[in-house]
C-alpha cells in the first residue's frame, strides 16, 4: 500500500482519479485538497462516491503532502510547476495531469500557455508519460509529465506509421473531436448544456495547445520535425475522444501487421480488425485505446480510427498506470473496469 | 468459483450480465445462447468486451445449460417460463430477468402479457427476487423473478411508508422517468435517437405491465391492497430511472429516522440525507439505489426521489445480488463499481 | 409597424423574442439593450440572427426606450421593477419576461425572490398575461406580467378542472420537467454539458418560486385557495416543458369534452384525443401547449399531460401573443412557425 | 399557387418537406403518398403538424399525381427512376430527394447503389440540383436531382478552392460529421438512442455513397478528376452536418476574399469572417450554409469548415429552393425561417 495525495480534486480529472484510487488494490488515499472547497466532504461534491470516499478537501498547507509516496496534480496549467519541487526534495514522487512538464522547449512552451515558467530545471527530468513509448523511463522517475486527451489519442493512433518512416510526415492531419468533459468542470458559458448539445463545432482551429505537445511526441518518433494540422471538435458527448487521422503512404509496407506488431504485448491499446468502425463508446469508463487502420478506395491515403476515453486512458487512468510503472505494481492494477456499453 | 450460463445474452441487460460476471470473481462463464447470433463472437457484437469475453453465442440447444449451476434469461417475456423446468429438474438454479414469475395471480399476469402462461405450477416457488424485501427466501430459492426496473425504484422508494402503515395507501402516485435503454435492444421507430433525443413523453399511461408488479409488492407490504397511479416516462438518456413518489400522510413520525432505520444495513439502499436531491448518473452503471424525502412546505405531501440505474440495480446488477445470496457469497461479490460520473 | 426595445437580450428569452420579432410582419425593432455586451453585433453573439437582425447591443441610457411602442424585458428578476414606471410614464407599453409582476401579494413576492420590491404601486394594475385566462384585460393592459414557464404549461393543463370545480383542488399535484435552457443562459457549473445530459434529477422540491405564481393562477380560476405540490425536474433536453398533473375526480362529467370546450377558440393550445402521449418535441419552437387527459384503469385519479416550449408558449412566444393582443394585431402574427421535428 | 405531391413522405425528409412546403405562400398540397400508411393523418405521424397539414396519406395509385405542377420524391433510393417518366410525360415537374439521378455515369452508379439502373434515358436530361453550381439549369430544368446532404456541405466547402485551381486537387480531404437524422427514420439498432447518443464514430470509410457524388461535383468544378479521401462520423445529434475540409495549397491568392466574391449574391450560404468556427446550429431548422476558412499556423493547409442542416439545405429546403428556381418564384419563399437556438 502506498499512500496517495491529489491536489485539485474537484475537477473531472481529479473526480476520476478518485474512482479509479477507491478501488485500487494498492493504494491509500491520504489527502485531497482544494483552496475553494476545503471542509467540504468529496461525497457531498460527487455523490457518486457516497461510501466510498471518507475524506473530506482540505487546504493544501494542512495536507501533509510531503508525508506522501505520491502525489497527482489535477489542476489548471501553472499550478504544478510552483509546487513539485518541494515534494520532489521531500522524496515525494509528482505525476502532473496539466501541461507544466510536457514540453521540452521552455520558450514553445511559455508561447502556447501564456505564462512564464517557474521550475524549468525540472523539465529536464521529467518524463512524458505515455507508456507506450516511454514505459523505462516512467518506472525510473520521479516527476511525470502526463500526456494531454488529444496526444495521447493522436499519437497513439500515429506512432507506428511515424516511427517505421512509411508515411509523408510532412503533411500529419488529425482531426479530433472531443466529449464536453475535456473542457473540464468550470462554468462557463460555451459549455452549458444548451450551448453545447443537439450541437457540433471546430474550435481552437489556429492553433491548439495540444499541438506542440502532439508535434514534439511524433518528431522524436520520427526522427525529425513534423508537420501536423491539429483540429479540435467539440462533440455533444460527455466523454470520449475519436482521433481520425490522415497520413500519405511513402513506402508500401503490410500495415495492419504493423500496427499489431507494435502494440501486440500492449495491454491498453487494441488494434481492430482493419477497416473496423471504434465508437467512443467501446472505451467508456475504461483505460484503452481502441485504433482501426483503415485505406480507402485503395489510394495513398491512410486514415487511422484511434479512440480513447479522455477522462481515463486520456487523464486519470494513464496517470494511474504510469503510478503502477513507478511503483512497480502490476500495470493494470486498479485499471481492469469494462467499458460501460450502453 | 459456478459455472453460469445466459440464454439470451444480445439485449442489453445481457450485455449488461456480462459486463458483471466477467468481473464477478467467483464466476466461470460457461454458455451464452443466442438463436439469431449463434456463432457471433460476443465481444464483435459488443465491443466493449474485447479481450474480456472470449465466449461465441450459441445456439440453446448446444449451449449444455443443464451443467451450469445457475442460468440467467436476459430474454424476452415468455421464454423462461418454457425451458425453467428442465433446468430446474436438471438441479440447475434460474434466474429469470423477464416478467413470467413475477405476477403471482396468473389471470392478471396473462391478462397484462397478453398471453397464455405455459408453467403455472412454478410460481407459487419461484422468489421475487427484490432482495431489501425477500432476502432470506432468495437465498434458498431455486428459482428467482428479477424485478422490473420501474419496481425495483418504486418499491424501494415506497415500502418503508407502506410498510408502516404511515400514509394513505388508496392514493400513491409514483411518477417515473426511464432512461432509453429501458425499451431494450430492439429495431424500433420511437427509440431510434431521432425520435427520442431532446424530447420528453409520457407513455403508457392508461396501464403499463410494471403496474400490477409494483402494486403486488406494495400491497404485500401493506397488507392491503394499495391503490397506485403509475405513470411512467421515456427520457432523452442511456440509463437510469428516477421515480417521484408522492404520498399523504395520515400518521405523523419521524420519516427520515425511519427510512434510515429501514434501510441500515442494506449495502445497495443509500438513504441521502433529508430534502437531497439525487440525479441518475449518481447511481449510472453501479448497483446502487439513492433515495430523498422531502416534505414540500410543510403540508402532508410526502414526496421520495428514489433513483436507480435501470441495468444493473433494475436487472443485471439485482440479478447478480440475487444470484450471490443463492450461492452463499458476499452479497456485494462482482457488485462493488463505482458510479461513473461524469 | 411599432417600434419595439428589448431590455437584456443576451440570455435565451430574448435570443427567442429576437428570432420571433425578427419574423414578426408589424414589427420594427429598434433597440436591444446589455450593459455587459454594449457594442457587440448581436449577430456575433447569436450567429443564427447574421443576416436577420442587425442591430448591435446598446448600454440601457443610450437606447431610447421611451420612443419606442413597446419594450420587453428579457432581464433577471428584480430589473423591470426599477425601470418600467419610467417607460409607462413616457407612454410606452412594458412587457416583463421576469417575475417581478406576476404576484399580487407583494409580501409573499418579496419571501420567494428575496427582494424589496420597488414599485409596488405598479402591481395593481399590472396584467397576468396568460392569454387564455385573461384575453381582454391583456388587450387593455399597459403592462404585462409575462407568465413563467412552469405556470403556463401547469395552469393551461388544470385550469379547465379547476374552474369547473370536479376535482379536489385540496390536493393538486404537478410533477413539472423541464429543459436545461429553463435554466437561461449563465455560466453554472450545474448546467454544464458534462453536468446535466445523461442524467435526470428533481430540483427545488422544498419550494420553487413558480409554486407561489401557479397557486395563485389555479386559486383565482377556482375561487378559493388551491393546495399543490410541485416538483420540477431537470431533463436533458435543450428546449420544452412537460407537466404531468394529478387531480381527483370529486364529480363525473366528460372531461374530455370539458378540456375540449375550454380551449375550442384557443389558436395555441391544441386538446389531443383521449388518452394520447404528447412529447415535447411536438412543440419545439412553436407557440403552442399540447394537453391530454387520462384516466387510468378508471379509477378516480385523472392525469393531465401538458407540453409546451418553455422559451415559446412559456416564454418569448407568448410575450409577443400579449404584444399582439395590446396593440390590436392578429393574435397569431409572428406565431405561425410550425415546430420543428425531428 | 402550385399543386405539389410528395411521393414518400413518412421519412425524415418528407416531415421536413411538410413543415417547410405549409409555410410557402404559392404551394397548395395536394397529395402525400405512402404505402404503408395509405389512410393515417399526416398529423397523426407528425403531430407537429396537427393543424397546419389536414392531408391523408393516400396509396399512389389513387394519389391522381399527374395533376400536380412538380412531384418530390422522398423515398429510398430506387423509387423514383421507376416512376419519373410518366410524370415527366405528363407534364409534371420533378425533384428527386434520393440519389436515383445525381451521377452522370451510370455503370459508377450502379456499382455504388448495388442495383439496375431503371431510367437510364432520364440522366442526361436530369439537372443536378445544387443552385449555387447549377442556378441557370436548374431554372429551365424538368426534372432535378436534389444533392445528398453531405455532398451539399462538402462541394459548397471547396467549390471556390477547385474551381480556382489553387488548391492541390489530387489530395483533398473531407472529414465530415453528421446528425444522426442522416440515416433516416428506420428502425435499425445502430441509430438506436441507447446505441448512438453519448457516442461518436466513424462509418462507411472503404467507400461511402456520397464519394462518387462529391467527387463529380468537384471534378466539374476542377476540370479535371480530384481525388478525395471522404470519412463520415455519426455525431450524437438530430440535425446537421460539420464538414471539415482539408487542402494543400498550390498557388497563393486572398483565400477569404476568393469565398467572399464566389459567394457574394447566394442568399443561401454566409461566408464567415476569416478564422471563424459555425456551430451545426447557427443553422438548425433554416436552409444555409456557413462557410469559415482557416490557415492554421499559417503553413501550407488550408481548413474549411462548413456547416448545414442536413434535412434543410442538406434535402427539404435545398429541394423547395431548386421549386422556386423551376417556377420562377423568388428563391427564398418559403425559406426564410430563422435557425433555431438554442
Amino acid at each position: 500500500m502506498i499512500k496517495v495525495g491529489i491536489v485539485g480534486g474537484t475537477g473531472y480529472t481529479g473526480a476520476e482519479l478518485l474512482r479509479l484510487l477507491a478501488q485500487h488494490p494498492q493504494v491509500e488515499l491520504r489527502a485531497i485538497t482544494s483552496r475553494g472547497d476545503a471542509g467540504t466532504a468529496v461525497a457531498d461534491m460527487f455523490p457518486s462516491l457516497r461510501g466510498r470516499v471518507v475524506l473530506n478537501f482540505v487546504a493544501p498547507q494542512v495536507a501533509a503532502l510531503e508525508t506522501c509516496d505520491v502525489v497527482f496534480f489535477a489542476t489548471p496549467n501553472g499550478i504544478a510547476m510552483g509546487q513539485a519541487k518541494a515534494l520532489l526534495d521531500a522524496g515525494v514522487r509528482v505525476i502532473d495531469l496539466a501541461a507544466d512538464f510536457r514540453i521540452k522547449d521552455i520558450p514553445e512552451w511559455e508561447k502556447w500557455y501564456g505564462m512564464k515558467h517557474s521550475a524549468p530545471e525540472l523539465i529536464a527530468d521529467a518524463v512524458y508519460g505515455l507508456p507506450e513509448a516511454n514505459r523505462e523511463k516512467i518506472r525510473a522517475a520521479r516527476l511525470v509529465a502526463n500526456p494531454g486527451c488529444y496526444p495521447t489519442a493522436v499519437q497513439l493512433g500515429f506512432l507506428p506509421l511515424v516511427e517505421s518512416g512509411v508515411v509523408d510526415t510532412n503533411y500529419l492531419i488529425a482531426d479530433a473531436k472531443s466529449g464536453v468533459s475535456g473542457a473540464g468542470r468550470k462554468a462557463e458559458l460555451h459549455t452549458l448544456f444548451s450551448e453545447a448539445s443537439d450541437s457540433f463545432k471546430a474550435y481552437g482551429v489556429p492553433g491548439h495547445r495540444h499541438l506542440p505537445e502532439i508535434r514534439q511526441g511524433l518528431s522524436i518518433a520520427a526522427g525529425k520535425t513534423v508537420g501536423l494540422t491539429f483540429v479540435p471538435h467539440l462533440t455533444p458527448m460527455i466523454r470520449g475522444i475519436h482521433a481520425t487521422l490522415y497520413a500519405r503512404v511513402t513506402r508500401e509496407t503490410d500495415f495492419q501487421a504493423l500496427y499489431e506488431a507494435h502494440y501486440k504485448a500492449e495491454p491498453f491499446v487494441d488494434v481492430l480488425p482493419f477497416a473496423s468502425h471504434p465508437d467512443t463508446r467501446s472505451v467508456r469508463a475504461a483505460n484503452m485505446c481502441r485504433i482501426a487502420l483503415h485505406r480507402p478506395q485503395g489510394g495513398d491515403t491512410l486514415v487511422v480510427l484511434s479512440v480513447i476515453d479522455n477522462l481515463v486512458k486520456g487523464a486519470a487512468g494513464q496517470a494511474v498506470q504510469n503510478m503502477n510503472l513507478m511503483f512497480g505494481f502490476n500495470e493494470c492494477a486498479g485499471l481492469t473496469q469494462i467499458p460501460v456499453l450502453p
